[in-house]
């Protein structure tokens, strides 16, 4: 399949390699979708929203009401999310898995809570229970597998949860070795002193969880993480989704590893969703060839993470809204390397002399 | 207008700035088209096709013939362009200004011939004549008029000719002082030697070319060109375009210059498109102003231009067909950028606690 893919985009009316990142698309997507001629269908956006514990520490610069008060606005579509999504006729999925704030009179926010008020506080205890993990992972592949009996092919993940930038650079950090101070930035917008309190209190976190895994430093011994057998590690990467995760950010990994399995083609957001996708392709190294990474934020430490998970992303236009924003941004060029593949003619169909 | 703009932008519900590009295209975007509800209207896609001269010299990969081979499948909607004019609901208008064939039997081909067989061979003799290089000029600026009274306000160029990143690469010399060897690249894939004679090549252009001009070194001396007065460079510059020029090349600088008159929004595509904008503007600053540079390109120099004359792309990716194909495919995140000013509600319609 792939050579033939291969052959069908050197064959375009275009000198070989012509269209660039166009065409490397146009390749991995005939992979994901099984075809030479790969066509997106009815494509899906989920926006998860939660709450998060360590908000209270004053890790971020914007107060945890925004959380709900958002997730109201995207009912009203006066977000970025809902721009975006109207843009590019995405279906969005407005999801509360844990928002401190009962959405309830909002009927097009599905209601899948998994804490009322958000994740525990991780600086002091686990951010929720092995069960309340488990029913994340199954509530994201659940979302997915709605998206899929309606058609969609194609999907992308957005968050909403004031504070989430916290766990994600621990993630950032035990997954693949990077010193913390280097996984930490500004979120929504910390000034320098804000990001050094961050960063002490995301410290304290990681005295709190090392001494309860087994082996005190077992993620980021191996200088290649992410080719590695990761298998070995599934224990540690439960412990870190459980001990130091967001809702969801654990609700993302599992739609991903469902997407996956699906063989759909997975839009890859900013830093967090980074984050997700990084533990998901740990879990499974497979996520890693359906999935698209779309914007490199503004966060510090996201071109850091994009680079040791060596790839390379679509966009860079600075953003760092979050809800998906990048991903959704990054549409029109997917659907543009799909067009390619089907729509240009090739150098015999067009009569031109092939150049070489 | 512009401080009305900037307040309109911050207080969308969103962390100040944390839409990046976007927000800097729409505050652009409202200033050319001075309002603070910016639409794009009518979006055209001129395609100029030529031929030239210097393709004799074998500075291209490319044999002469494709030209009018994909001027022609231009016509069938197989190309590159096509597709992408189809996806982002372009005008597209395919425009012969000197492609050395006779395409009069294609209707859809506007016949704007201003020279049978293309530019002269400017290694021996000047590319065209200052007649034909008005011409040219005249006829830029009459297919944006055109454009402009069926309601279009935002217009992409695209080039079609077998040889053109040649006097791109002059042009660049010439205009930025940057040394030829750093100007000139693979083209449509040129390998080292390829790349080696066309420079030699372009170093004995330069030879005929430089005792023509009264000064020595006019267009070299000025470190920082672009922020200069240009006037008195102008006759300069008329001098490189009629001696050194494309006819779509110089078409080209036309119509970029009629658009900024009619505050039109102008997207930039790759190497030869940002030669053409940066002659354009030397000739006339305020065209800077209106021109969204869309994508780098693999050429190499490209980086280097857009570095010399101040400005960021907003796509790299790896893009070197031509045809315009890397402005239109910016366009959906042009679009985003007005949507994000026109759909995204303000934090006190949104109810959403302003946090900075």
């Amino acid at each position: 399949m792939k050579a033939s893919l291969q052959t069908k985009i050197d064959n375009l009316n275009k000198p070989k390699g012509s269209l660039g990142r166009l065409e490397e698309l146009a390749l991995q997507i005939g992979l994901v979708l099984g075809t030479l001629s790969p066509t997106l269908r009815h494509p899906c956006h989920l926006l998860l929203g939660a709450d998060h514990g360590i908000e209270r520490e004053g890790v971020s610069v914007s107060p945890r009401e925004v959380t709900w008060q958002q997730m109201q606005n995207f009912t009203r579509g006066g977000g970025g999310v809902n721009m975006f999504c109207r843009q590019h006729g995405f279906h969005l999925r407005i999801v509360d898995v844990g928002v401190d704030y009962d959405l309830s009179d909002f009927p097009t926010i599905i209601n899948k809570k998994v804490r009322a008020h958000g994740t525990a506080n991780f600086l002091h205890e686990p951010s929720m229970t092995e069960a309340e993990m488990e029913r994340c992972l199954a509530i994201g592949r659940e979302l997915v597998d709605e998206c899929h009996r309606e058609g969609c092919n194609i999907l992308s993940i957005g968050e909403m949860g004031i504070g989430n930038t916290s766990p994600s650079s621990l993630w950032m950090h035990l997954l693949l070795g990077i010193p913390l101070e280097q996984c930490v930035g500004a979120g929504a917008g910390l000034n320098q002193e804000g990001i050094k309190h961050k960063l002490s209190v995301l410290q304290q976190c990681l005295q709190r969880f090392s001494p309860l895994t087994s082996n005190p430093s077992p993620l980021t011994s191996n200088p290649s993480p992410l080719t590695s057998n990761p298998l070995p590690l599934k224990g540690a990467e439960g412990s870190i989704m459980r001990e130091l995760g967001g809702l969801e950010m654990v609700t993302a990994v599992g739609a991903m590893l469902r997407a996956q399995e699906l063989r759909m083609v997975l839009l890859v957001d900013g830093f967090i969703m980074s984050a997700c996708a990084l533990m998901a392709i740990r879990l499974r190294p497979e996520v890693r060839e359906c999935a698209i990474f779309c914007h490199e934020g503004d966060e510090s430490g996201h071109r850091l993470m994009l680079q040791a998970m060596g790839v390379k992303p679509l966009l860079s236009l600075g953003l760092r809204l979050g809800e998906g924003t990048g991903a959704l941004c990054a549409y029109p060029i997917v659907e543009s390397a799909v067009r390619m593949i089907n729509e240009m003619n090739n150098f015999q169909d067009a009569k031109i002399t092939k150049y070489f």
